[in-house]
């Protein structure tokens, strides 16, 4: 009869290294297909441990398949193929793989888009997750709406309102954990047999994500005013995707008159839409935000997307978008199916900050401070000898605006320039999809996260590169 | 020259109603294209206003395009082509819309896979949410890698090799908001042009996603020991997607020789992938979790997903997948593009609850609450004279059992007649996408939201049902 020696001092139990043993033999062959096992009773007697152990044993084995049981007759090993392949080859390609390497960390720059970290209201954040933990655990353990909890919708369609004048009923708005989660649902409810203008240039990820999807796209060249409406009346698109209160790269605003146009363009046909990603907007300067698309649109066409990425703070990832009325009984049909991508918690608790006063205050800070960052970046380089070698482009809106630079030193070299010099500078044409050549020697400069302490250090790289031919 | 009645004691500030003055009578074309507005300085005197507040509204109007400036020449009406549709029919949309009635609430529901809410350890998740929320501000704001946060994929490979023995590298694993997501990166990962083998019966959600982005699809019949191989090699499926250890909605285990079959299919073809959702492996009596396909596959064709929905709680939205090593470069490649999809406090608090030791006690806790919850339920059947008529069928695994009732009262009547005493009763026929014999008139048993008072009257419903003709 089989032998195993069995542990009884051991933290595995004996159950567990009886049935081990036995399923190495079965795996290594020692025993064959069809061979029957001891009965529990003598297998018992055998090895001197209870007929429970043995059972117990049995039944995982037989759970996994590695014996099964004929009535009255007992247990049999099960006829298996085992796979074998050198698994040394697995452990090779972890530890191979090769971490993508970063862009090189430099002591300066202009190209991130990273919001000052510090101006998170850490302190109101954790009253109101302690607040909403206590009063809310009903709610916090019980599924949320596909589209989000009813409450963060009610808050912000309030807030659009009030923030904005936007009429927005809570039944449009879908949540979402983050922007680019927004677009594959959009996908979705639009279909992916669509074909999508996107802008040029733009951001790479909105293309690349089309294009994952076997999506097609068109590219729209962005003027000094925005996408071009000429190409787009040229093209096949059934959706055009854009940012027109402050377009990335480029800064870009379309103006009433292209708006307007680009509406009537949608209304032609049953099934052109526009989706309208309105990422900054909340950071305009001397005046009010911009009227969006989706408040002039009266023929459901516009597709409103935001988020709390800029205004707040991007790891918490909490977008949302306002559906057209017609699109939502489609939304319910496709896209219901999907549970919400946002905690209840954040949920719960951003409702409440919203609701209770704190976004609007944390919002009118937030401006100040980067009015405050963005005039003292202008007037250190308007003020320096840079002013005659740069022109300013885009700068009333968003959180970071477009230097022209005056000069025949090709971009490639200025870059390369100020990476010399622990400067990172991205030019506008880093974002081309295709060529479009009004937009060369243009970079971005974003403003949000640079410290005073360092504009002048900024200017004077920037001041080098240009002096020498 | 242009008259406005301005109102110093309103809240709205000047430079607002003076903007919303001339943009109104732009839109409505009392001012014409190309028209001349005021100087700066003679409007002020005209209104009574400072020049400051007519160059602020100015500029407003310029920003969003309603006016252009040319040099030394001053500001104009801009040409626009306002789209004029009514407005009233989008109200009346949004009203209209129809809210998507939801089942029936019964009073008992054997169908239902929510899980008791009141075992979240909502004590410990705010005491580990306050010290994350002290003790790691600057992790909070920093964005995590596109994978997730890198301690907790540190916690998750920790917890599945102590707990299950699995060896995993934390590079392996990807954390996403739910599964439903993960399964929208495979899409993108894997290429929706592949073709897809799908369990039937199965969720129905899985059917459906492939379909939104029209990745075809092949079914798989779910045998009594899981998904049935002869399908599978006659197809032209590239991907397998199941749940082996615990098959919903079957609760079908595949045996060790079919995994190995399995297996060997897969390493078969070089672009063929196993998708493993294993989302209630935690859940298994009377022995050891049943070890996944990730274990024993030594070719890197497995996917495993899973989630701490079951575990812990839905709406705390986390799930991960574990990738074989062969498909890092590729996620690298096509999916690093995106930001990791859970809020980085709520990444680094499970981190600590995994990390902390508080995980395994949960999980061991809830198993034994939820055996004493299935025995209760099995003993009660067995001792009714509900035992005569019904097999129980997959009680060893999961938090969902199947009863198959030995009777000729068709499925549906079966079903009505719970209903009218207030019971949801589910067919497993319920999640077929095409005929599948083999289930017929087998109904899911959904005990781990049971209340111990109902056992009682649900069994004397379903003893009503069978002894009616």
């Amino acid at each position: 009869m089989l032998t195993y020696s069995l542990h009884t001092s051991s933290k595995i139990p004996l159950y567990e290294q009886l049935y081990q043993a036995i399923k190495t033999d079965i795996l290594e062959g020692k025993l064959k297909a069809n061979e029957k096992l001891p009965s529990k009773r003598n297998f018992s007697k055998h090895l001197g441990i209870s007929v429970v152990t043995i059972e117990t044993s049995y039944q995982q084995l037989q759970a996994e398949g590695l014996i099964y049981s004929l009535p009255k007759k007992g247990f049999f090993v099960a006829q298996i193929q085992v796979q074998r392949v050198k698994s040394e080859k697995r452990i090779r390609l972890v530890s191979d793989l090769k971490i993508r390497s970063e862009n090189p960390k430099t002591k300066f720059n202009l190209g991130s888009n990273q919001i000052n970290p510090e101006t998170f209201p850490f302190a109101t954040w954790s009253k109101l997750l302690r607040s909403v933990l206590n009063d809310n655990q009903e709610q916090l353990v019980e599924p949320s709406p596909s589209q989000g909890v009813l409450e963060l919708r009610q808050a912000i369609a309030s807030h659009l309102n009030a923030y904005r004048g936007m009429a927005v009923d809570p039944q449009q708005i879908v949540i979402g954990a983050g922007t680019d989660y927004l677009y594959l649902l959009l996908i979705q409810l639009l279909g992916p047999e669509k074909t999508v203008a996107i802008e040029n240039p733009g951001y790479p990820k909105i293309k690349k994500i089309y294009e994952q999807f076997k999506v097609s796209y068109q590219f729209l060249p962005v003027q000094k005013d925005g996408i071009d409406l000429a190409s787009l009346n040229k093209s096949t698109a059934d959706i055009v995707h854009i940012s027109p209160s402050h377009q990335f790269p480029t800064g870009a605003i379309l103006p009433i008159s292209k708006r307007y146009e680009l509406l009537a363009w949608a209304s032609q046909k049953k099934n052109r839409f526009i989706i309208e990603d309105d990422f900054d907007s909340e950071f305009r300067f001397g005046g009010k935000p911009l009227p969006s698309l989706q408040e002039i649109d009266h023929s459901d066409r516009v597709i409103y997307i935001n988020t709390f990425s800029k205004s707040l703070v991007s790891t918490l990832r909490i977008s949302y978008m306002i559906l057209p009325p017609q699109l939502l009984p489609l939304f319910q049909e496709r896209l219901d199916l999907y549970s919400n991508t946002v905690s209840n918690l954040e949920q719960y608790t951003l409702a409440k900050f919203i609701k209770d006063g704190y976004f609007e205050k944390h919002l009118n800070r937030m401006r100040l401070y980067y009015q405050r960052k963005r005039d003292d970046v202008l007037k250190n380089f308007k003020e320096s000898s840079l002013s005659e070698h740069i022109s300013i482009i885009n700068s009333s809106s968003g959180l970071h605006f477009i230097i022209e630079m005056k000069t025949t030193i090709p971009e490639h070299t200025i870059c390369q320039r100020a990476l010399e010099q622990d400067l990172s500078l991205i030019p506008v044409s880093y974002f081309y999809h295709e060529e479009n050549t009004l937009w060369s020697n243009c970079f971005i400069v974003n403003y949000s996260n640079i410290k005073s302490v360092d504009i002048t250090n900024i200017i004077s790289i920037l001041e080098n590169i240009l002096q020498e031919k």
